[in-house]
């Protein structure tokens, strides 16, 4: 069918959910004529994907006014414009969650489900591409399926994914995965052939990342990490192959990984939502012997180096439901150790992750609760300052709260690293400006802690000028004090 | 050994494990001779528990200065003022990892344990009195152990607990705890008798609960919880014995399970972290067919009845270790129904359950975030006014963050229930201000809210005012605005 004849079958109100995650594996063709229907007919939306979408596809979406209520995740920057004007209702969720919530009838049923393929079987079985995402509970939950059939993608594609979905409760038994290498699934996505309602089929690419490389501060960023990891294998309690590693998407986490190429850590592994080029790099290195996540986004040239090879690849890669990559369950059991990008975090430890200012969405939380949680150890990274030092990512009191303290072991910046474990809110203040703080900033945050603690209390703050920086940056472009002579 | 002989094991600097959880099962004789060191010779230790302590332990300790540092909870007015004043390190743990840090070196080792005991088998195994919390870990760990045997206990208690200890990481296996009722473990704490360095006897009872009984506040509150239990299952998201029921310490989240013993569902159970007076007589009703906790902390008649009639009860209850009892894997396998208590929420559904005024700790998270993240439905409850009025329960910003609005479902006051399933956060706090707050409030939150959204953002605030209600009540008295005439 054509992908025009495929959007007829859409009506307002309707649950839509879309495979993709972070741009990977994203349904190329059907965005594009329902955003035209939004444009002709005023077709309105609840969109669910796994993750974000590439391919332009989210702002397209947006602009053409289709998207009524979007979940879990985006990072589009018109999406996004449409959110903080209130304009598009965004929930934003754990990416473990969503599928959970669906399966229980805490969110509405999905209507229709839009998923990519690399090959449909001859049993009807759907082989996904590059992400797995939300699209095996997806189709197992729409009343209708579109599929996909995206012929630029090789078909050695199949076989590398793992498709194991939870039953529902009670009565449900414990997910039988105890190591990242290890398969409990099927390596399709098994459907009722009844219930597909169009095969459309698409020839193009996923969008490359757009991860910036490593520089002098991520560089900086990595090697304390490094140096923490070794100190942590010198002191016994982690082994030379470490435990399993998750980084969040972007360039930081990114940027983290890459750094563990000129290190001596070797059979390491990886259990992750998302595969970015630096995994692909240990890969190739020989240091991770094997790689767990939903998705794999890489830059341009390490796409075609993973397509042209997916065979060699293959027997050490598999792509699991973001609900299994990213489960609590799996996290705490395997022990991981996540990597994850603050975009603020406060003197105590607690980490916004999301929200600008307090009040306007990035792209939001996606799986960094999920392993930050429950992780053996739970590692939140950025650089120490933004817009040219005008913004300081440590501030008196986070803005919004993703990630409690009780949820951060480990912060760091290109400045140091803060080990917080076993350490009281005034104690992690502490650590926190002496290692973490850039030196235009660690006198301000000195002077609020030691006032703060002068007032009291167990995690002391100043109510009254918690959030003076923000203000101040609102109105001058800039958290630093005016009368301040920055060194 | 007396426990004056057993006080000299201690050295300042070591850290103690202590048994007790929520004033039930705790130690009764040392934390006497220990806090007697402190004044003497001025011991200072590490101690860590499994929750709160009874017999004014905490308190007692507290004034003796023997608490250098202490985690993972407590609930004691000398403490609490030890620990705001920067005296005491306290370290608000979830309840369900404390064990997991020390088994993976995240927290130094425990030196000592000291454990009630109902019992010491022939085998030198321990047999625990009305908690198990994290005793069973201590033991595990520490080098030297102190058992108090209470011979107030009644040796019926024998068979009631079920001791699972997760292995270490990697090479864990899944829990394979699949339902309240099912047992996984041993009856008893196994250890090498050669670690046991004195058994001391006591003789005294554990403190009883200091709930207090439901009022019209908290009746309404539980039969805004029973409708919303009532809808669900008319709506077939769930059955006449719902899911199995998490409830918190505590006055109101006790009066919620009592509205139950009023409402028609039968065949319930409870897989939570407490037994109160309300689960006892849920199971007297006959509603609850089984009830799994790590503790049991009853009023001073309940807790009669329950002694008196142990071999009755031990049928359809279990005691297991917080890490189990708390244990995210089995939560979110398990489906809870979580129902814990705020100190106040935002009008976006973020949480603070700890501290007041954003910098004063009152007990600590215990296992709310355990159940919270992973429940099935994750509620909070509390009463809409604190203070005769003075304070709002609802404010337009939390000053402290516990639980994030991705952790909750439901909020409920005695004004109403706000179910935030599915919604965005503007549409979240419409729902919350008009659903759940005291109406001397409402106009307020309206104001704040309109103009938060006029400005702009995914979650609307106005930073230059967001704790403007904490600031008015620290400096007036009441969070009201002086101008307001309240209805």
């Amino acid at each position: 069918m054509s992908a025009e004849q495929a959007a007829a079958l859409f009506r307002s109100g309707m649950t839509v959910g879309m495979s993709g995650f972070t741009k990977a594996g994203d349904c190329k063709a059907l965005p594009h004529v329902l955003a035209r229907r939004a444009h002709d007919d005023g077709l309105r939306l609840t969109l669910v994907t796994g993750a974000s979408l590439g391919n332009d596809s989210d702002g397209m979406m947006a602009d053409s006014g289709l998207i009524a209520r979007r979940m879990p995740f985006q990072a589009d920057a018109r999406l996004r414009r449409d959110i903080n004007a209130g304009r598009v209702m965004f929930m934003d969720q754990h990416l473990s969650e969503t599928v959970e919530q669906l399966r229980c009838g805490s969110l509405p049923p999905i209507d229709v489900a839009i998923v990519e393929a690399a090959a449909i079987r001859e049993d009807g079985s759907i082989v996904p591409t590059t992400s797995v995402g939300n699209t095996a509970s997806f189709v197992r939950q729409a009343r209708q399926i579109i599929v996909e059939l995206n012929l630029a993608m090789p078909l050695a594609l199949e076989g590398l994914h793992d498709i194991y979905i939870p039953a529902g409760r009670p009565g449900r038994e414990p997910i039988p995965l105890t190591s990242a290498s290890q398969r409990i699934g099927a390596s399709a996505i098994s459907v009722d052939p009844a219930r597909i309602a169009a095969i459309v089929i698409t020839d193009s690419a996923d969008s490359p990342s757009a991860n910036l490389p490593p520089d002098d501060e991520t560089r900086a960023i990595a090697r304390h990490v490094v140096d923490f990891f070794s100190a942590e294998v010198a002191a016994g309690r982690l082994s030379p192959s470490l435990l399993p590693l998750q980084a969040g998407i972007g360039t930081i986490a990114n940027a983290v990984l890459h750094g563990l190429l000129e290190s001596s850590f070797s059979g390491m592994t990886m259990y992750s939502e998302v595969l970015q080029d630096s995994s692909f790099e240990l890969l190739d290195s020989g240091q991770f012997t094997f790689a767990s996540a939903s998705s794999i986004t890489l830059s341009a040239g390490m796409n075609r180096r993973f397509l042209d090879n997916v065979e060699r690849y293959a027997q050490r890669l598999v792509l699991r439901p973001q609900e299994i990559s990213n489960h609590p369950e799996i996290v705490r059991r395997l022990g991981i150790i996540a990597i994850n990008t603050a975009l603020e975090f406060d003197i105590y430890g607690n980490v916004n992750s999301t929200h600008v200012g307090g009040t306007h969405m990035m792209n939001g939380i996606g799986g960094s609760g999920d392993f930050a949680r429950n992780a053996h150890l739970s590692i939140f990274v950025t650089k120490s300052v933004a817009k040219g030092g005008a913004i300081s990512s440590v501030v008196p009191m986070a803005t919004h709260v993703d990630h409690t303290e009780h949820d951060v072991d480990i912060v760091a910046t290109e400045w140091g690293l803060a080990d917080l474990r076993g350490l009281a809110p005034r104690e992690r203040a502490a650590l926190i400006i002496e290692r973490c703080v850039h030196p235009d900033y660690r006198d301000m945050l000195r002077s609020y802690h030691a006032r703060a603690c002068a007032a009291g209390g167990h995690t002391p703050h100043l109510l009254a000028e918690a959030f003076d920086w923000h203000q101040r940056h609102a109105s001058t472009g800039s958290m630093l004090e005016p009368l301040a002579e920055p060194a």
